[in-house]
């Protein structure tokens, strides 16, 4: 058995006029992420999770942002690719453990959905993702509401 | 055998007239860290690496810091109620890693203790629970000494 | 078996009149990375995550930045030497995933010689070391170019 680690961090800003997409999933918010994409950044630290423990590149690499075909891009079809990428490369995955830093809204009332959808993409049970959230306790760039981080880890395997 | 990955990031400032909580031994410093809890950033931590894990929501979920039981509360009470957590899904636990962002004091001379401490709450030898410190060079809150940081990965086991 | 997880996170300021080297490749920049040593961020960041996976301390017990034969030392002797203390407790490296964070310069064309400049010290194939990359999106002092910061993650094993 081949086991391998793959990490993944992203980052937006937060501003007036963008919806704001995390894991998939539309937030009720005064404010948006801003990104050539939907901005989503719990599936971009997802899918440089995986990229990274396949050792296949980033998401800059695959989807870049400077290609007009991803403009607005639902980040979900963007975590398709990615999963069908390892999946070429026979790698499985175990599971995924993920922390967003926000300093609002709460997003525990998304975080069900947010599970099943991307369970949903990567052929994982709900249990197989995590999500996790916590405040940067008012401090730095999140803690002044300018934007949000996400951290992603995950297991592949390969028999 | 099902093996799992998580992941745990916690953030608290640091205040005068605040005790200062590292790894459950109490760290002799100017400033402590602000909290609904004794505020111990890295226990905080590697609860979330554990609940992550074992796919079992995050230590907001558990223990809100808006609910009274909490005020004030020992993390170490915290951390065994994680391990108890996770010992009920029949997970045991492989290995802990963490890193401490923080600019003063050095808590090199406290690891050590630190280390026994965790061991002793999760079951595991002092070798499997790793401690490791740097500052960001004086850059961000955490350089400006307005806070502090702490990451911890851990591996999860099932057979 | 025995799998272990190591994480290992790095801070440099990016300054004037310094030579900036990361994953032991020189980056033809404006600014280089300060330290007491050639602060190669990413080399760094790899070997506190192999000396937490091994629970062997960290980058600052082993190679102190207050000891003289440190100053302006190349990281990949550092690396080399932290290979050496894993090998000798009996690990083997499964996978290297590793994320650097900085707003400038793009690091895409020097990615190839780091993977392999790191494999080689660590008795690896390019494809058992990935390194991505992201900016902050302009916020924090990564945003401001006032310094970066890299993050690595490893699997060891042990038979």
């Amino acid at each position: 058995m081949n086991i391998r680690i793959g990490q993944g961090i992203d980052f937006h800003q937060l501003v007036e006029g963008r919806e704001l997409w995390i894991g998939g999933v539309k937030i009720d918010h005064t404010k948006g992420a801003l990104g050539h994409s939907d901005a989503d950044v719990l599936l971009h630290a997802v899918c440089d999770a995986f990229l990274g423990a396949a050792c296949l590149g980033d998401i800059g690499t695959h989807f870049p942002d400077t290609d007009a075909q991803y403009k607005n891009i639902d980040s979900k079809i963007l975590l398709q690719r990615t999963v069908d990428l390892i999946k070429k490369e026979s790698y499985t995955i175990v599971n995924i453990d993920s922390t967003l830093c926000l300093e609002k809204p709460k997003i525990k009332p998304y975080v069900a959905q947010m599970q099943s959808t991307i369970a949903n993409l990567c052929g994982l049970a709900p249990n197989d993702v995590s999500i996790k959230a916590t405040t940067t306790e008012k401090m730095g760039f999140v803690g002044r509401e300018e934007g949000l981080v996400a951290y992603a880890t995950v297991l592949l395997q390969r028999f």
